[in-house]
């Protein structure tokens, strides 16, 4: 026996860092329901094209925010009979970092607290990945995607301490802790310099996140 | 427009304990695909009585493995054109932990290295969940839900230890971390007595995991 099927959509939480506090990228909702507001972008999956949701994820990101090869995680699935008003709906969500020079188009809205009035639940959505981003950037390199190409060593500590919301993190313990991964490489021959003394910069080197040593 | 919809389904993956390894629940199929071959419970979601996929997953729990009231958590969606041969599908994932006493009418199998020919991708799902659990209880208090409803600390540290696959954890820094946590409580004058001299024994006095404090 066959039964009715959900509704089956994608949703993506992408992140980013402006003036010091993580952003959310919302766009305009080109048809209903909620047409014209700003919400997550968003859309079917397309059972004819999509290999799998993951790929619906990337389709979404790249034709609704001009965005390709970012970093992207599920997230989790929301689902139910009320959160979309066309019917009992799955929504595998989806987190995206990146620097905030590559978003275009979007409105940032500081995400916490959550942006009010999104449409359907995304900000519960919203809720969901900061959380995520929060717990996973104690033990990995998760921040490291919401970097420019090239930073220096206090730039990406300063990035974790807005992420993980602590006022002070130790610089040389971080740099052993984070050099040790072998995640970020110099680019040789390169320095930061203006104010302060001239740094070296980094890029990271590995496409997906590293962990650090953890035990009970 | 509309797009044609997945077939939307949920599936579980039971671990346990069982002669000092994580086993996995696997039942008969009773129809076909793959009909009488051993799997996850699993089944599609009913839009006209499941609230959402949390309540699918317990409805099925409960019809499939005659399970109530289980500690229950979504894992993550797995989906495509090709997982399931009756076409394009989603199936949302959630792990289950209990103490092996509770689970009837099962196959337990050993979870690591994950069972060969289990029918659609539930090889992939039990690889996913064991590296959840895993993963999870570094820091948190996820395996006290493989205890039965009475343990000692010592028993509960070789939980641990199995899940975590670390061969020594010191029993005294473990019993104040777990303790100082307030998941677990001593049950008023029960001791495990025996070979051993009596030891206190203690019972999960929250319904959710807790987690340890951890900074970067």
């Amino acid at each position: 026996m066959e039964y009715e099927r959900p509704i089956a959509t994608v949703d993506i939480v992408t992140l980013t860092l402006k003036d010091g506090a993580l952003h959310v990228a919302l766009y305009p909702r080109a048809k209903p329901p909620f047409e014209g507001a700003h919400g997550l972008p968003g859309g079917y999956v397309h059972v004819d094209e999509d290999a799998n949701l993951d790929a619906a994820a990337r389709r979404v990101l790249r034709d609704k925010a001009l965005l390709k090869g970012v970093y992207l995680e599920q997230l989790g699935t929301f689902s139910g009979a009320t959160r979309d008003p066309r019917g009992w709906s799955i929504s595998a969500a989806y987190v995206a970092l990146l620097p905030q020079e590559r978003i275009k188009g979007a409105l940032l809205a500081k995400a916490d607290p959550v942006p009010r009035k999104l449409p359907f639940d995304h900000g519960a959505i919203v809720k969901a990945a900061l959380a995520r981003v929060r717990s996973k950037s104690v033990y990995s390199t998760l921040p490291t995607f919401l970097m420019p190409a090239e930073f220096t060593i206090t730039e990406l500590r300063d990035v974790y301490r807005i992420v993980l919301g602590i006022e002070k993190i130790d610089l040389a313990g971080f740099r052993k802790k984070i050099l040790d991964l072998r995640a970020i490489e110099p680019v040789e021959g390169k320095m930061r310099t203006g104010v302060h003394r001239p740094a070296q910069l980094y890029r990271r080197v590995v496409k997906d996140i590293a962990l650090f040593d953890r035990t009970i």
